[in-house]
């Protein structure tokens, strides 16, 4: 009996063993660490970044490692320390399972039940001021993220750790961060948000580590289970088919994170489900695309609320090349961007990638940047983004033309927006986003109440608003019930690009059209020819500002500084933040400003019909704790119902101050002519120093293959489809 | 009698070819260009900086170079053409040398032809607005710089003109520029000052290239020949023993050309001169001086008129750098900066530093920058300017302490003005000087009129400003005659290093005393204390700004923000250009500010005994060309006869947006206590977090070897000499 006793003890404890799968198999599979150890004996690259993590983690072992109360917003003590927390966690379970030595897994150990012992004595956060609360920090997406890396903390020590040892740390540390989350947050933990994602990979990672199903079918399907949201929801409907994520890059860039941890937890624990080729690689096309939405410093674009110092080097992106070169291999284009994160991580894919980097010297250090036009939203609206780019390297310039989605909580009131980059430098720039991360004293490092008020309104972009008022009234409610809509564009001669989209919700009575033509010369010269209709049975106010960046040099025309008092553009939707520094009232001419941003010179030459009055602004009034940038626009205002509005901007000259030397410049714009403007179509010439550029460009019927004419006593054009562009030497 | 006569002229001949020395021997000596060929072959970096100057010639070879009548200021078509076409005659001249093609010497007199025939037909540039006018450029500076580098390209080609075209290019392209100086500027060309240094080299450089010893008389002596001017006295009297420039860095990097230049020139020509040996090898002093007034990136401290842009890869510096290693040898430093520079010149120096650069692996990339006191005055004065330094590499951090002569008509009116660069960057700022050099449509590249108006003036600076009036009235020709006096200065101790200078001039009845002390703490913690005393037998309103550069964080009192209405905070001087954009009042207190500026924080801890205004202003206002830059400063005003400034400006902390951390983001100054404060001595107190720090200094003796004591209730310090700094742990 007894022998039969302990037979069937036998066979139950190997049922649990059968059913219990090898540890780790979150961030690394057991099988995959014996190589990671000998390759970071051969590659240098993998080897510092081995170094970096265990000197960081070495400072800590042995001793006694804080896990605080929580008390601080962020940038404070108890939020920093719980951040640093987790990481070193994460690396020390690494450590772990690389040098096999056992204080990793008990520092990690520790920590955890120190958390086991906190975490079920927790509420909300005492700084908690969003709808969504934190226990250990102030919002529950951090939380999310302490879930993810604590999960695949304790994956990595799993098999350090005894049978009671883990039902303390699963019980205490885990278990009221997932209940949180899913009882009494459901509704967050259900969206289809960057947050829920950090959320769901959250509460799916300790489902893998913990060996609980239920969690990771709530992670992957929904806290209903209904796949309406969840992970999988959140893979197919966050990006469209090319991978744009319609919150933008900047967010894309903290989202990728959990997208690619979690992926990668799952594929080790359930190969079947083959998430990474799931949705045509969806998680592959994202990395790519978010990567072309970076200017070449490797800063994001500020689509929608972003921070620009934010760019390819920060973790997020170094732990998704790494991730990416496993699952989908190595790629020319992120070998240059590893190499200048000059870090991988300690899995297989940081192991080829430092391989490649050793044996290699033909690694450009130019991500392979070119014209990408990404369509926005799940299932192929016409809402979308064009970045139309033209040279190469140091010298590339990048237009960005959204006319995208509202982009969710994020978004901007930018429908039809433009921004430029060129040399390096941001040309005609988005404000980006009002917030100090990581810094106490700015209102704890939260969006600061200028974000709305000014960041996200109309006027601090690059494009029209209509009687003072932002698109959708700045409800951005109401905003994300529309988008806007490509018309057509055309970038298969990287000489004559062109994209056109139109707007027709931001305002109740008023079509907003805007063709977009970067061209270069076959002199070389580069510019762009911006035509943007507002058609309107209603008479209106409009506004066109270029937010430049750059030395004012000059302007053809004259205007009236305010020398010795300002006063604020306007009252409300962000004009009360602008100083009104001068104004222009003009009539019938070409009006042009030229200013100077690094080595190169910049002109706008802007159509006057009949009269308008010309603004240079700046930033910075109404901004009593001095939150702002102070930076500088021009603003083109015309009244009407109908109007057109027809700028060039040329890229132009050289300025070299070391050796002072100025080249070319000044514009060679002498003349725009509107010679015809009506809903059929538009035709305008562009009279330069050294030829004409026609532009005919339909505004109604934009099929490809419609033949169009337009003649007069001097000019005679026939051309099939929505737009032609002529350049003729004088 | 044939024969005889034959005889006769080879005896003659010989005469004339005894008599005349070989050319070239201005830049390059004829023995030297065998080896330079060797070289240029063998060293990578003088192969690319030949090849640079042979790619930028042979666009011109066989060309017909424009030499077109001066029509346009700085930055126009005629200036810069004429400015590129000194360099290309130079640089064709090397060429024709170091190959020996023919090519490179006909493109060369060609283009002197033309000036030849050009030269004689000038008068008064068309462009010309200053009182020293030029001929083929709008100021007589640029023809000297002009005839230095026709000079030495004449020099270079001399062996391969005739007779016939030596008198043509002599008596046309020269003489009439030689005339124009001498006899219509004797002057301006007896000047000491840089324009001067140019015009010598010029005359003299001339005077080598054509054998006519009378221009090198005039050049060395002066147009009276008295010795009190010409470039002899210009080494003598434009620098101090130790090799500080009366005009600053700024321009000592303009003015290092000429003097180079022409000395090397002498040293060929007549070596018993040792020009390079005279005054204690001073042209190598004012090197090695003007090197160690750069910031860590390389640009030249902003001492008097500067423009920020120029650092030490411009020309003047890679020039002097390749003469200076012929003819004081190869040092580590210049290295550094040669292989930053990237380029050397074709010359035996170049050669020996493109040979160390091949051979070499452990050339620094930083510059050993050390703090460095200099003397400002030809005769030892006890003007000068301070460097206080700490750290190194990247964590360099520099305070310049000024108190030197006026500068001459570039100076500013900044008597004991500070300034702190650190982390690389530009922390409390000097405006530099208003100015876009080479820029056509800004004033044709010339001093702008906010030049003199706003950057000159005290209040542009850091350091006491009464009653709204600059120093000296705003007086340049005043100043000139006063130099501020150093009191003592004591930097043997790296931890603790300390400046005192006293103005007594500025303001007619006001004493000012500057103690500056830069401190490293135990922590490795550093900070300035900053202790500036004014004296007055009457009442005066006292601002010192701190014209800070960075993000504003936090002010520790109340301020009424001026949000929808902006003033300017004075009328002249300088305050006229200053908009007001928030005031404080405050009252025994200590007032702190904090900013933060790349990865650091600072913070200006201010002690307010009884009560003073506090105001936040920005550059900007009175600029109807939008030619100022817009920066903030705080400035902090009192009211009284005499008042003590104490000011804590602390370095601390770090903050990483990438990683989203800070740390250390507050100030550790708890409190400023003044114990003492008379004419005799003062005592201050500064309370730390972690620390209290005492600083007991004399206001009267600063003999080194007396005794001074203090005592009260609970203090006690007995000191030797003018200061004494305790740091105590709490």
């Amino acid at each position: 009996m007894r022998s039969f006793v302990c037979l069937l003890c036998l066979l139950l404890m190997g049922l649990v063993l059968f059913a219990q799968p090898q540890h780790p198999l979150t961030f690394l599979k057991k099988n995959e660490v014996t190589q990671l150890r000998k390759n970071i004996a051969l590659y240098p690259l993998l080897n510092t970044s081995f170094q970096e993590v265990k000197n960081q983690v070495d400072k800590y072992v042995g001793k006694d490692v804080d896990v605080p109360f929580p008390k601080d917003a962020a940038g404070g003590y108890t939020h920093d320390k719980h951040k640093s927390n987790y990481t070193l966690m994460f690396n020390s379970g690494l450590l772990y399972n690389i040098t096999g030595e056992a204080k990793y897994a008990t520092l990690v150990k520790n920590m955890l039940f120190k958390y086991a012992k906190l975490n079920p004595t927790l509420g909300k956060h005492p700084q908690a001021t969003s709808a969504t609360p934190g226990h250990l920090f102030w919002q529950a997406l951090n939380d999310a993220n302490w879930m993810v890396y604590a999960g695949m903390a304790y994956d990595l020590i799993y098999e350090a750790c005894l049978p009671k040892e883990k039902k303390i740390i699963e019980d205490g540390a885990f278990k009221p961060e997932v209940d949180y989350f899913i009882k009494d947050m459901p509704v967050w933990f259900d969206l289809l948000h960057n947050h829920a994602v950090w959320a769901c990979a959250g509460v799916g990672m300790i489902g893998i580590a913990t060996n609980n199903q239920e969690y990771i079918d709530l992670a992957l399907y929904g806290s209903k289970k209904d796949k309406k949201s969840g992970f999988i929801a959140q893979m197919d409907h966050l990006f469209s088919a090319d991978g744009y994520y319609t919150e933008g890059p900047y967010y894309l860039r903290y989202a990728i994170l959990p997208y690619m941890l979690f992926a990668t937890a799952l594929q080790h624990k359930d190969p079947t489900l083959n998430i990474f080729a799931h949705r045509d690689s969806i998680l592959h096309k994202a990395l790519i695309t978010c990567l072309q939405q970076t200017n070449t410093n490797g800063v994001f674009f500020p689509i929608n609320d972003a921070i620009k110092d934010k760019d390819y080097t920060t973790n997020e992106l170094v732990t998704a090349i790494s991730i990416s070169s496993t699952e989908y291999g190595i790629e020319d284009g992120l070998l240059t961007i590893a190499k200048k994160q000059n870090r991988v991580m300690l899995n297989s894919g940081g192991a080829a990638i430092a391989k490649e980097i050793a044996a290699r010297n033909d690694i450009s250090p130019y991500f392979p940047y070119k014209t990408i036009e990404s369509v926005d939203g799940d299932s192929g609206t016409t809402a979308g983004v064009s970045i139309l780019r033209n040279g190469k390297n140091e010298n590339l310039s990048s237009l960005i033309f959204k006319y995208t989605t509202h982009g969710m909580s994020h978004g901007h009131f930018d429908k039809l927006n433009i921004n430029l980059f060129d040399d390096g430098n941001e040309i005609l720039t988005d404000y980006g986003s009002a917030r100090f991360i990581g810094i106490e004293q700015k209102w704890g490092g939260r969006y600061l109440p200028e974000n709305v008020a000014y960041a996200a309104q109309t006027i601090a972009h690059n494009t029209l608003v209509a009687d003072e008022t932002s698109h959708f009234k700045g409800d951005g409610e109401v905003g994300e019930k529309y988008h806007s809509e490509k018309l057509f564009s055309d970038v298969s001669n990287p000489e004559i690009q062109v994209v056109a989209a139109k707007e027709v919700n931001a305002y109740k009575d008023i079509r907003m059209q805007r063709n977009e033509y970067m061209l270069e010369l076959p002199s070389g010269k580069k510019l762009l020819i911006d035509v943007f209709h507002a058609f309107s049975a209603n008479k209106h106010q409009y506004d066109l500002p270029f937010q430049f960046n750059g030395q004012f040099i000059k302007a053809s025309f004259p205007y009236q500084p305010n020398t010795q008092n300002l006063e604020t553009l306007g009252k409300a939707n962000g004009y009360q933040f602008l100083w009104k520094e001068a104004s222009a009232k003009v009539k019938d001419t070409l009006a042009q400003f030229t200013f100077l941003n690094g080595k190169s010179y910049y002109t706008i030459s802007s159509l006057i019909q009949d009269s308008a009055a010309i603004y240079f602004t700046r930033s910075g009034a109404n901004d009593p704790n001095f939150n702002l940038r102070h930076e500088p626009a021009l603003i083109i205002r015309k009244n009407g119902s109908n109007q057109t509005f027809v700028n060039v901007i040329e890229i132009h000259g050289k300025y070299d101050a070391v050796n002072e030397f100025s080249t070319d410049a000044y514009s060679s714009v002498k003349k725009i002519n509107i010679i015809r403007n009506d809903d059929k179509m538009t035709i305008v010439e562009v009279v330069m120093a050294a030829q004409k550029i026609w532009i005919a460009q339909t505004n109604e019927d934009f099929n490809p293959d419609n033949l169009h004419y337009f003649s007069n006593d001097t000019l005679k054009f026939q051309w099939k489809g929505p737009y032609q562009v002529n350049v003729h030497k004088e």
